[in-house]
């Protein structure tokens, strides 16, 4: 149990931001929020924005545009949070796979299906690949209200390992989960190098002012628990130690989406801060098995935001008051969708930010 | 706790056949098993039957060939159960919407979206139109092994509903969430037709000789609590409630797969006397947790089979052993696929039948 109760309002207080306050363990008085993906295309302004580059990763590699796409809900919404607006297959791409953002197909990717392909992947070149990342973090750092806590983030390796193995999004990672099971040894190698790489991108990130980090592994939710063991809470066991040590005091959020039940073990094994949970978690479950060990984040539906009115209304305030008792940051289950009417994210940010529990 | 122990072997009785009185809530000791969708593309000679139908809904409305393909599993290998050969889509396609099967494509639907498109679908036609199933059903009833146990299925109403509101498969089945959060009264009303519906259609297999009911809701684990409880735990109740006072001692298996920690409240509220487990489920959780409560199947992961070898064998064991101390049916965790090789169904076959807890 590492619950403080505190009940101050946001303040000004830039030492001590409110967001990272939730972090450390403190129940607020209302929660500080912020919403997975929001900088995206359910603002007008992102899709006019998105147009200078036709190319995702240049736009994403434009520090320009990526720290304009991150201000942009900022101007919006109060939110407590700013994500780095990037993509986790910068990583596959720095390591020297082929990555291509094709429009209306998603990424797709020269696949790596063997330690032969693992080989020809370096981790030379990745710093220098990944400079305007670094730039745009520390160009945010400067830029965002000083009130508002900066969020670096990457991928965990089994999702960044899934694209990287099957070539592109799917609907069941085959080729990664059988390649996982008849080989351990070289899946390994190519979660190995993942470790590495990520550890190293999100040190830079924190070098130059990112002050939480979040590790996204959204397929985690796939796996049996044997293979959750080893390719889910084992890399991220390895990475929040050498951040710990690295960058002692900076929060790290993990999120495991889909993990059911074995969100407690993760939890429990891992060492985060914080954790994210998708909206399939019960509210009650997570506010006895989660939050007395880690501050929780979440897990508003994407769809309920969508459809907006007292449906939504319903689920924001059963979240609110599920997570009153510990340290909550409120957030989606998941990010956010094109279809969102922006007005809606204004309904919830007024309906948070005039709570008080 | 209704667990009984139990330590005899299968035998030829008929009366009380093996894979039932794993569902009556004794532990025999090797489990009974069977596989999701073991009638399938992995066996040639399935691929060869298929040919014989370009129309799946015809081949699945052919009594010859759904006799034919629910058998030619049951050759190869001594499962305890047959499933009946058919699909979940003969539901909505009996209720008049347009249901067609494009190849490389999947279903493709005629959308029903608002209470208006529901209204025009009739459960007048309902057993004309499925007659040839349950002349299936009937003709399976004699031609099974004395000793094999007849599985009749539907899929649950949240699942059907689905793509009967997409109009196809979908990957967050976006209409379907928003228009249940938007407009629960007209959503309502789809599902509440599909309870009846699907209670008339299994009525009508348990009257033609199907011994066990497995309920399908394959999209279970994409909703919130809330939602959960509304659109799937709320129908199955109902429908496991007429079920059990039409056709008492007729045993259902749910499936919501996906549910995660919501597996708990779908057994203990819908009365299922048994519950199938996706892969994710841990089976040290599902042991202390569920079994108590029911009969519980599973949970193989579908690659592990794909991949064969020691990795797959450790699975096996790890369930047999995790679940040998109440009542399971062993079984996958999710549909066979495609890719799977016939000769580690054998592997696994061998691996069960030579167990003895």
């Amino acid at each position: 149990m590492r619950r403080v109760i505190s009940v101050t309002f946001p303040t000004m207080d830039t030492k001590n931001k409110y967001f990272l306050r939730a972090l450390k363990g403190e129940s607020l008085i209302r929660p500080p929020f912020w919403l997975m993906r929001q900088a995206g295309r359910y603002l007008p302004e992102y899709r006019e924005l998105r147009q200078k580059s036709k190319n995702f990763l240049d736009f994403c590699y434009s520090p320009d545009l990526a720290v304009e796409a991150t201000l942009q809900p900022l101007r919006r919404y109060d939110f407590d949070a700013a994500i780095l607006f990037s993509d986790i297959l910068v990583i596959p791409d720095a390591l020297g796979q082929k990555v291509e953002f094709r429009e209306g197909e998603g990424p797709v990717l020269e696949p790596v299906r063997s330690i032969d392909d693992v080989d020809k992947l370096s981790l030379d070149g990745l710093h220098d690949h990944l400079a305007p990342v670094y730039q745009t973090v520390s160009r945010l750092s400067s830029e965002i209200p000083q009130q508002t806590a900066l969020i670096g983030f990457a991928g965990a390796p089994w999702t960044v390992a899934t694209y990287m193995v099957e070539g592109k999004g799917s609907k069941d990672y085959a080729r990664a989960r059988t390649w996982a099971y008849a080989d351990p040894e070289g899946f390994g190698k190519l979660i190995d190098l993942l470790v590495e790489a990520t550890t190293a991108y999100l040190i830079k990130q924190i070098e130059n002012g990112a002050e939480v980090i979040q590790l996204f592994d959204t397929w985690a939710g796939v796996l049996s628990e044997n293979q959750f063991q080893r390719w889910v809470i084992q890399p991220t066991v390895e990475i929040v130690k050498r951040l710990n040590k690295a960058c002692p005091g900076v929060p790290i959020l993990g999120f495991p989406r889909g993990a059911g039940i074995l969100y407690q073990d993760f939890v429990k094994q891992t060492g985060v801060d914080g954790v994210s949970l998708d909206n399939s978690v019960p509210v009650s479950w997570a506010a006895e098995h989660l939050q007395p060990l880690c501050t929780v984040q979440g897990n508003l539906d994407n769809m309920a935001l969508i459809a907006g009115g007292e449906a939504m209304e319903n689920e924001i305030r059963a979240i609110l008051e599920g997570f009153a008792g510990g340290p909550h940051i409120f957030n989606l289950g998941h990010g956010i969708l094109p279809e969102t009417p922006p007005e809606h994210v204004e309904r919830l940010a007024a309906l948070i930010q005039g709570w008080e529990s």
